[in-house]
């Protein structure tokens, strides 16, 4: 495998930088090729501005279509246009993070806003009366698979079907199938670690084998079984999954997993 | 009413900051009292390191703890401090911002991530067999309203119950309840204009109309009706709604809106 990781938290001595040193070491050792994005190693600048499209900036600053232009001129800053060539070299994306506020950091979600540029990662593709783009199971990062590695401080019972928080899956579901699988990218059911609040040294050795046992099998891991946009599920332009396809007493997210 | 308005988005003359004028000029004449935080005119820092916590940042980083003990010092930096009294003063908080991959951007998130420390906006109150701390209806925030003012580029149906991206309640769910309604902040039926790709400037005044209406009756709109976590509603300490609560047909995030 080529496999990028983008990394999110500012302390090299936290749960969340071991999880990453272990992907490193593990996959390095199985033979695999690994390239790191440590964001705040890298101070990430998180905000999109006009300073992101060079010349190709309009005034006013138009951010999705001077993206676009920038990207089809070349002119998009050094660090972004790094990002996208890893993300076109790697087979495997691995986001290591914790959930903050129920989602990722902002260095990490700076880090989509600025590199998933549009012709890159969106507007990309033709419209027609049976395709609205390539996006959702198609475009530019298709062929790729994902995994998101997320510390959680709060216990897993608050993150279940009946939990306060919401379920998991559907905590992470804008940023599995919104940011991932929305450029093609196919996304590997997460490896989620719960109570990392009140995790101790003692824990660490169980954690670290489960986490290389996910590793070491992300090649026969079947990824989430997300509905692509334009094989005959949804009616086009609406986008409406089809009457009749969806699972029986599943709403909401759930409608766009296959069963 | 002393309304906050939180601001992101880096063009002075978009949709969005248009959209901030009027809730400027609209609440004023209406004789409220305003203030603004436009994170891009602040050049707000966006990521969480040790600098936000100063004398208080422990070696290695411990980014809950280390915020609440300069939370409880008066050690946070002048920004964050600055942002957190706003919000104290404030009786209505609205947040303007693009829908950018299916959330807010960076900058905000950055907000979220900075302002809202522990002993703040988490990590208050006491546990007991009653009670899971202050939040989720109750916390420092609470007896205040909030509502989101989101734009978003695609069109309303790929945003409904079988729209592929999923229900905007529930792309908004991690804002609204898991970011405001935490601390305690009620929150309003949210402020959504689908279709902006294409939004022109005939669009403009009737966009400007709906937007002054919900800002004039802002004080007599009920919110959403979230579930209070302290008050029998779940089981302590597991956070899962009793048996017997949900409103038929619902799962996922809808379970934790009362019918």
């Amino acid at each position: 495998m080529k496999t990028l990781i983008v990394h999110a938290h500012p302390e090299p001595k936290s749960l969340n930088s071991s999880l990453k040193d272990i992907a490193v070491s593990t996959l390095t050792a199985a033979g695999h090729e690994v390239q790191i994005s440590d964001l705040y190693a890298m101070k990430w600048k998180a905000a999109v501005d006009a300073e992101d499209y060079g010349p190709d900036a309009s005034i006013p600053l138009k951010v999705a279509a001077d993206s676009g232009r920038a990207f089809d001129a070349g002119t998009l800053t050094p660090d972004v246009r790094a990002e996208q060539e890893k993300l076109l070299w790697a087979d495997t994306i691995i986001l290591q993070f914790p959930l903050w506020w129920y989602t990722m950091p902002a260095i990490l979600k700076g880090w989509v806003d600025r590199v998933f540029t549009y012709r890159f990662a969106y507007g990309v593709g033709e419209h027609s009366d049976t395709k609205y783009g390539e996006r959702f199971g198609e475009g530019t990062l298709a062929g790729r698979r994902a995994l998101l590695s997320v510390t959680a401080g709060g216990p897993e019972s608050h993150y279940t079907a009946r939990g306060i928080n919401g379920p998991i899956e559907d905590l992470l579901f804008p940023i599995q199938h919104g940011i991932l699988y929305y450029p093609g990218i196919d996304v590997l059911p997460p490896f989620v670690l719960y109570g990392t609040d009140h995790t101790t040294d003692e824990d660490f050795p169980a954690i670290a084998q489960a986490w290389k046992q996910r590793l070491l099998t992300l090649e026969s891991t079947e990824p989430i079984a997300f509905r692509r946009q334009n094989f005959g599920d949804y009616e086009i332009p609406s986008l409406w999954l089809k009457e009749g396809l969806e699972p029986a007493g599943r709403n909401g997210f759930g409608l766009h997993v296959r069963a």
